[in-house]
Formats: structure tokens, C-alpha cells, sequence
């Protein structure tokens, strides 16, 4: 069995890098407060004897030797990246209990048939650079890498830039190797395992999503002399389309997801009508279908509001994600998992994105989640209990073993 | 006469400080670029051999004695600072136009009676710290000199802090002395005066105004699994609220002034249902008894829009302007002076505030308009003619020559 203790204490051990006053954590991807994350990544698996080699967009992978040369490896792992304010398990779970597995592996001195690769994937969160799914995206060859080095962050910081400044554009290439599984355990992130009273959920796919950057243009004017009939007001306009998204997601029920979550506005001074604004904008839903009727909804009635208002309004689609179904076999994995276990466990579809959904389309993969406190992440107050970590740590190992000596 | 082309040089000169690569001015009030304002304006003063005294709150007073021991002196003036993204005429018109009076009347060798000050009044613009008017606010005793400086930016720095910082924190008394008369140049900022052909404002008063902060608070919460039911979103509730204050200003028809001008988001992330907004919201009119109306409206009718959100609304009051008529003898000799140089002129109330508004609780004042393309101002594009600057400045110098031989 895993050490759980050994766990909780290397999850809070990486929980300090980064973090906040409030309990959470803020480990920006490529970031210096990332880098550090990294190193002591680094520090824990070359203390097990792996050796860890990095690709060219910074995603990490430590490879465990199996006795068959033959077999190709077994693949674990999530992220290490943060939210600007976000939790202290959000992606560390599955990295640190990766690392746990291989620990256990070692002290119980298991070889594996199969090779096993821990991975910490780079920029998962998708805060900084605008897309979700970074390193997992490139890896999959979802985004050229060219394209990927050239998006910035709101500093106009490229992708290259800070991959080299924190010195992990690693030499290996940043594209799909043949593996045999992938299995991610992450938090469930949302409600459901908590309400239910489940220890575990047997992820089964994740749900569509399509993500926008939006600026509306109007004009800067003095709030003070500036007539109604004169005004070109950009944070007028904006604020229809945010209660758009609002409507239309509701419109969708308790499945509909619609989300504006950040915004700049210029030249953002109180006594000046803002003649620019900029933001994002989010829809997810389980259905594709679904999502690609708000992905033709949306721009049709936002460009309405922003004609309206006299204020053009450029919409950008970054990316639109079709829902993804996870391999049966590895999902039947985690389901017996958790029954030997004796685990309460429930089937779920995942509300985030996960890297998992783009390993999915060239690797065999399944998803493990465990309750977090009221559902809550992205969010410093996200919290879970060590036995929660614990019980999510011993299926993943449980699964990864089978698969590894199948 | 004046020198129009040496008031053209002088304006163009002081725009070279902070000047943007789109053609304004960003001169952020007590910021480095600020303390470069001053040096200039200094030691243009020190040219002419007038002392220059800074008081308390940074105001600066460059004084040219009169013949009369006895008489008070009549100030004129403005303000050197600028929007974020600000014009280059906005408050220097009025501060480099007073510079020219004094160099005429040092060129034509005239010793008026009474006293002459130019003053460069600290921070009207009030973008930085939230109160506009500030300098001449503090000196009229509107604001405690205590209280002002404890006012902080968005960075955490105190008035006091910044005015230390750029060595402005004077060893004279912010507060009202005895002056005879002061007035304000300053161009109208709106679109009357161009639409009309008419060359010269004379400013009867201002518009009344109340000026708020508000905060919004939600949850963070992850926008991929957090349902439509669970969700408390700040910046939803936020876009009601602008909405409000569009559709309360449009209530009032083309006299009507609301604006939501400044905002943040916080975690501000694409991915995060947004846990808070801090805003800003000002209304106008030129009956107080609206903006009362409007200051008893808006509190309620934003918190019912909080309540439904279930994100509570914290709303702070900042300050609340009376309309201010101007001084009937001073704006006579602005009437007089127009009409004596020929210059097409209209009665106008301005829909900007200026320290003028505070200044004219203890003294006598009356100031002058001039016009600006579009009506455009609090915009990089802000622009006028060198005649029309001259003509300004002109009637400045009649009006302050009158007075102060009266
Ligand atoms: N797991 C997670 O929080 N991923 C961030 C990407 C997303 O927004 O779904
Ligand atoms: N003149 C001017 O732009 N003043 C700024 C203060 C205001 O908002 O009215």
C-alpha cells in the first residue's frame, strides 16, 4: 500500500512554494515560483533513481525502468501549475501522488513489467498564456509548437521567452510517443463526489468547451461633458455580453456552463467613458453539439449588442474541444480499483479540462477524482482531506500496476 | 497683446513630458513624470523672477507683487497633471496660459496694483487617488489635509508617501489665503463652443456630482464545473450594475451624466468564476437636486441587483458636489473681455469639474472656455488651435488685468 503520510506531507511540502497568504497557492506556469516547483520535482525523483528528461515545451518526465524491453510505458501524472490565486491541490495532487506510486513501487522493490513515466505537464491552467492545456496540447500536436511559443501573456511575455527564462525548453521533441496508458488523478473540482458521499469517481470522459478573447472599441471620452446620445461607452457593451453569456448559459440548465473571468479595461479611469475593453469569454457543456450551438449563438447576438451600442466588438475563437470519452479498459481499471478497495465510487463526466483529454487522442487514458470541500477550486479555500488524497492515490496505484504487469 | 506663438512653444514643450506614443500626455499626478512638470513650470517662473512657494498638498504659487502694498492678489491658473491617457491641453492650457501673462506683463514692463499668483493646482484630475479636485479640495478645506493624505492608489501609496517622494510636500499651509479674484482658463472639454462657432466659454459654474467606489463580492469558483445554481458571480452582478447606471443616466435625457469608468476583476483568470469586482461609478447633473435623486436612487437599486445576485455590494460614498455658480463680477469681465477683443462668446456651465469649483467657495471666480476638436478630452486625440489657444489666454490676460487694476 501507499504511504499516505508520506503523501500529505510532500502535497504541503510543495504546497509552500507559491503560497498565498489566505492558504492557497500561486505558482503561475513559467514562472520563477514554477521553476522552483519543478526543481523540487526534480529533487524527489532523482532521490528514487529516475531520471527525468524534459520536452521542448517544458512538460516533464520521470521514467521508471520495467523488466520488459519490449513493452512501452505506463503513464501517470497531471500538473504543477496554479491558478493566480488558486489551490494547493489543483494538479499537485496527481503529480505528488505519481510520485507516491513510484515511491511505494521502490520501497516495496516492485519492477514492473511495463516502463512507468511520471509527467508534470506544463501550463495546464491556461491563465497566463490563454489556453488551457498548454503543454498537453503541444505534446498531442493539437497546437504546433511554433504557434504555441508565439502566444503571450498580458505582458506581451512570449511562451518561448519564458520557457527559456526559467530554463526548461528541454532538447527532447514536444510530440506523441507511443505509450501503452495514461491515468491522471485529479480532484473532482465540483460538488458531486461530496454530495454523494463517493471516495471516488470513475471519470469517464470530459465535457465540450469553446473559449474566446473578445475587445469591444469605443472612445475614450470625459464622463463629465460627454452627452449619452455622444458616448461610444466599451464597458456598456460589454456589460450586455456579459449578461449574454450569463442567459445563455442559464438557458442551458445545470448543464451549461458560461463564463467571462477576466477583463482589462482602458484607459480605466474613473472620470473617462472606457473607449476599449478586453476580456475573455468560456462556454462548456457534456454535449458538443451543444457547444457548438453557442459557439454559433454567441458571436451572432454579441456582434447584435455591439452594434448597438456603436462599439465593434472582435471576437477571437482560441479553441473549441469536443467532448472526449476516456478508453473503456483503462476506465474498467479504475472501476476495479476502487471496488477492491472497497471505495465508495460513482461514475462522472469531468467539468474541467484536464491534460488527460488531449493525452486521450493518441494514448489509452483514464481519470481518477476525489471530493473536495463544497466543490470548491480555483479558489485559495480549496480543500480536501488526506485520507481523500490517500484513498485517490492507492487507486491510481492499484490501476497503473495492473496495466504496467497486464 | 500676448505672444500666441510663445504660448504655442510653452504648451508644446510641457507636452513633452509624459508624452505618448499616440500623441497625449500621461502626467499621473505626484509620479516622476508629474515632479518634471513642475521643474519645467519652476523654472519657467524663475526666468521671469517670480518666487515660487509650494504648500502642503504640493500646490504651487508663483507670485509677481503689484504696486499696492495693500491689495490681495488674484490668483489664476490650473493643473499640470493628466489622465493615464490624457491630452496635452487638458489643465496645462490654463496653467501655461497664466505663464504667459506674467511673461507678457513682464515684456511690456507693467506693474499691475494688486499682486498676481499662477498657481499649478496638485491632482485635479483624481484618477489616481479618487478624489479629483484634490489640491484645491485640501487648500479650500474641503477635505481634512489629514484625511487627503491618507487617500491610497491602487499600488497601496499614500498621498503623503507620493508627495514626499517627488520632494512636493511644501512647508506652506494648505489652506484658503485672502485673494481678490481667481481665474481658470480651461478648454471646454465637450462640443458646445465648436458646434456654435463661438471662440470664447463664459463659464456662469459647474455641474453638481457624487462619486462612488463600490466592491462586489462573490465566490471564486471554477467555470468549468461550478453549475449556473452555485455560482456567485461578482462580475455578473457588476454588469447589472453598469447597466443601472446607463439606463439612470439616460433617464435624465442629454443633461444626464453616469459612468462606470474604472474596474477590476479579481483572480482575474479566464477559468475562474470571479470572487470580486471593485469599480467606480460617478453620476452628474446641473441641478443638485437631480444628483440627490440620483445619490438616493442608485444605493438602492444597486443593492436590490446585489441581493439577486447574492454577491453583496459594498458601495463608499467618495464625495458629493452642490452645482457651483461662479462670481457675477468675474464672470462680467470675462464678458467684457471677449466682447472687447471681438471674440464670438456664449454663456456655458461646465460639465467638468475644476478647482475653480473649489476655489470659488472662498474667493471670488470666474473662468474661460475655449474650445476642443470633437469636443474630445480624457482622450490621446485631444486637440485645438493655436489661435484658439491664444484667444483663451487673451481674454485671461484682460480679465486678470482689470481686476487687478481695478
Ligand atoms: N483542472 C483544471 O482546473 N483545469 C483548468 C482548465 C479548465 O479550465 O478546465
Ligand atoms: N477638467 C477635468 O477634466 N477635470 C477632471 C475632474 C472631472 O472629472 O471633472
Amino acid at each position: 500500500r501507499i504511504d499516505g503520510k508520506r503523501l500529505w506531507d510532500s502535497l504541503m511540502s510543495m504546497a509552500e512554494i507559491g503560497a498565498t497568504p489566505k492558504g492557497g497557492v500561486r505558482r503561475l506556469t513559467l514562472t520563477e515560483v514554477d521553476r522552483r516547483g519543478r526543481e523540487r520535482f526534480t529533487e524527489w525523483c532523482q532521490a528514487l533513481g529516475l531520471t527525468v528528461r524534459v520536452d521542448a515545451i517544458g512538460n516533464m518526465f520521470a521514467r521508471r525502468e520495467g523488466r520488459d524491453p519490449g513493452r512501452l510505458p505506463v503513464l501517470m501524472g497531471s500538473h504543477l501549475d496554479s491558478q493566480p490565486s488558486g489551490g494547493k491541490f489543483d494538479g499537485a495532487l496527481g503529480v505528488i501522488a505519481g510520485l507516491e506510486v513510484m515511491r511505494s513501487l521502490h520501497d516495496l522493490n516492485i519492477q514492473t513489467e511495463a516502463p512507468i513515466e511520471l509527467v508534470n505537464w506544463t501550463d495546464e491552467e491556461g491563465s497566463r498564456f490563454g489556453h488551457s492545456l498548454m503543454g498537453s496540447g503541444a505534446w498531442a500536436g493539437i497546437y504546433p509548437l511554433e504557434k504555441v511559443y508565439g502566444l503571450t501573456d498580458v505582458e506581451g511575455v512570449t511562451v518561448e521567452q519564458a520557457l527559456t527564462g526559467i530554463g526548461y525548453k528541454g532538447e527532447h521533441p514536444a510530440k506523441p510517443f507511443p505509450a501503452d496508458a495514461y491515468f491522471e488523478l485529479h480532484i473532482e473540482q465540483g460538488p458531486i463526489l461530496e454530495k454523494e458521499g463517493k471516495r471516488i469517481g470513475i471519470v469517464t470522459g470530459a465535457q465540450a468547451q469553446v473559449w474566446y478573447d473578445a475587445k469591444v472599441t469605443g472612445q475614450d471620452a470625459h464622463a463629465g461633458t460627454t452627452p449619452p446620445s455622444a458616448r461610444r461607452d466599451a464597458l456598456v457593451c460589454t456589460a450586455r455580453i456579459i449578461n449574454l453569456v450569463d442567459r445563455m448559459m442559464r438557458a442551458r440548465g445545470e448543464d451549461g456552463r458560461g463564463t467571462v473571468g477576466q477583463l482589462h479595461v482602458f484607459p480605466n479611469s474613473r472620470n473617462v467613458v472606457p473607449g476599449e475593453v478586453r476580456f475573455s469569454v468560456e462556454f462548456r457543456h457534456p454535449d458538443f453539439a451543444e457547444v457548438e450551438r453557442l459557439a454559433a449563438q454567441f458571436p451572432r447576438e454579441a456582434g447584435f449588442l455591439a452594434r448597438d451600442c456603436g462599439t465593434p466588438l472582435e471576437l477571437t475563437e482560441l479553441f473549441r474541444l469536443p467532448a472526449q470519452p476516456f478508453d473503456p479498459a483503462c476506465v474498467d481499471l479504475v472501476r476495479q480499483a476502487a471496488a477492491k478497495l472497497g471505495y465508495p465510487a460513482r461514475e462522472i463526466v469531468s467539468g474541467a479540462g484536464h491534460d488527460a483529454v488531449y493525452v486521450a487522442r493518441s494514448v489509452p487514458t483514464a481519470m481518477i477524482f476525489t471530493p473536495c470541500k463544497d466543490g470548491l477550486s480555483h479558489n485559495e479555500a480549496e480543500s480536501i482531506e488526506p485520507e481523500e488524497a490517500e484513498a485517490g492515490c492507492q487507486v491510481l496505484f492499484e490501476a497503473v500496476l495492473a496495466r504496467a504487469n497486464r
